[in-house]
């Protein structure tokens, strides 16, 4: 279960029937939940004085991958997945069921909710907060300090069920209203209302997102997704979903 | 050849004269061509079911760099080359002389044709179609959902000799044509005809490729490519150029 | 200090009070300051024909994260710090304090003055000249192929002081003024004046830098930025800046 060459302290706590790949480290302040699996080269439990002494806890469940790190102090709920060579920083709490993509970047401080998606090269910002169920796809940005170098730092708002599209950058501050789409490649610089589509450099509204067709031949609106989009989500999780 | 550290499965099937670095895992199900080298922390063969037991084919001639992961169940021709720390997924089949940049993430069920070269950070989302002699830049990413999330994947089809430059997006289903050139920073969603030049969030049309002009001093034009630009071809390869 | 894992080449040389860190490899053509502490997985000195034989230098009181790769031939001032994941190429100089942000990747032959900061995922071009004090933020290009593919390389320059946030990408050759801002998500195809800001795709001139304010209910301007933020900086290299 703990492959010989892994570096593993004797303070660390690993719950029942944890898996620790080859080559991987955990350090002392580290709290794994019952079977987890936890792939070679990672490094869990950084330390850093950032951390005010905080343990990271990872729910049971997780499935971490190849040459990740996680700083000390975080704390991440139930059935975490990621892929592979993530880092998360100090001081951030995330609900159940995240999954991080490949790459992702998730710097200190940030409040994630439930069920959270990001896939590859996702970064997000200290102090951002990222509500239930959003989706942020390949290569989001989500920035805090609005006239960089400065100590002015505001973390974006993403709301309930948001999906913000590839390579889109959400600018310090910025609230994105509930269920909105941001389309690919945006600058969004002003608040996004829920419900609704933006898209460009710089962001402009562009329509209700009920108005997006699905295309897969049906006549069917794509958005809400809720209706439509249910894999991977737990059934009973789907029957709370109050879906407009 | 093979590093004391590393962790080989014996059921791998490695040609002769295949180097193994530190700490690298190679798993069951992979076959590698002769006179390979792989570098240092690399996982090869990662087992995935969606490789529906498909092996992990890597030809002859291969330099795979440190920290790179590749999962079971895709197929390279000979020659490939990466940089550092690429993920491949599984069911992605390219032809010969890869190059894949330093933290390339390229999912499954892509079709890759011959000599395609990526740059750094090249994104390849699940269901590409990338032609041969396609060069795409540093932070390029092709996407696939027309409106995430959803089930409805449609990739892009890059042609021939296109070449896609730094941090442009792919919208999903676009088909960028032959020898076209995207210019950097583009959002492109809508199909690109061949040998010509687009440009923009969202990008528009901005002139026939053959109309950019060689800054080296000459007054030559910079397009169609193969024109003065053979680094790194083999010469029979050159030689079967059709350059208009 | 260096841990049992770790394959140290004997010709390396290292200075007094070096940590490596585990599963750590030192190759024979490098030299490292006293007091550096380099993290596990990391690979110093990566071998290659490009570096014509020169050592990779770095200097005293360097903090290399884990899982970076840095090439022989390239040479760094004291104090150097580096994120996770980072590559740094040949014949690449640096000054002193550098701060290389996680996952960034820094080509050969390129020039970095004293205390330039990059953020995660950034990415430096060969050839690109980069001046003291600069601020690279979250993704941003430097790119230097005017037309790709090609064999004219004219890096980007970039001027003292100058920030450049998150998303954006400097075409080959552009001059980014001292002191200049260039907003998120921008594509800059032209040079920046000095003490200005510009932003989007293409990007345009919107105001002198000293036109914004600080978003922290003071009434000050935000730049130049060296008037209210110091954090990092020594004294002495504050008390020397000639903020105008």
């Amino acid at each position: 279960m703990i492959h010989p060459s892994a570096i593993v302290s004797p303070h660390a706590r690993l719950g029942a029937n944890v898996s620790v790949g080859p080559f991987t480290i955990i350090h002392d302040n580290v709290e794994i939940g019952d079977h987890s699996v936890i792939d070679g080269y990672c490094e869990i439990g950084y330390p850093t004085p950032l951390a005010d002494g905080l343990p990271l806890v990872i729910g049971a469940g997780a499935r971490i991958r190849s040459h990740s790190v996680f700083y000390a102090g975080s704390r991440f709920g139930d059935k975490l997945v990621t892929g592979h060579r993530v880092v998360v920083r100090e001081k951030t709490v995330a609900g159940v069921a995240f999954q991080i993509g490949t790459m992702n970047d998730i710097q200190g401080d940030c409040e994630i909710g439930d069920y959270v998606r990001c896939q590859s090269n996702v970064f997000i910002g200290k102090m951002s907060k990222v509500g239930n169920f959003v989706w942020l796809l390949p290569y989001v940005v989500l920035t805090n300090d609005p006239h960089p170098p400065s100590n002015v730092l505001v973390g974006a708002t993403i709301g309930d069920y948001a999906a913000i599209a590839a390579m889109s950058v959400i600018l310090p501050g910025v609230k994105v209203g509930e269920r909105a789409l941001v389309a690919a490649h945006s600058k969004v610089h002003r608040d996004v209302e829920p419900h609704t589509v933006v898209a460009g450099n710089p962001a402009r509204y562009l329509c209700d997102a009920s108005k997006i067709r699905l295309k897969d031949g049906s006549d069917q609106s794509a958005y809400p997704w809720t209706r439509h989009f249910h894999r991977g989500y737990p059934a009973d999780v789907v029957a709370g979903w109050n879906t407009p």
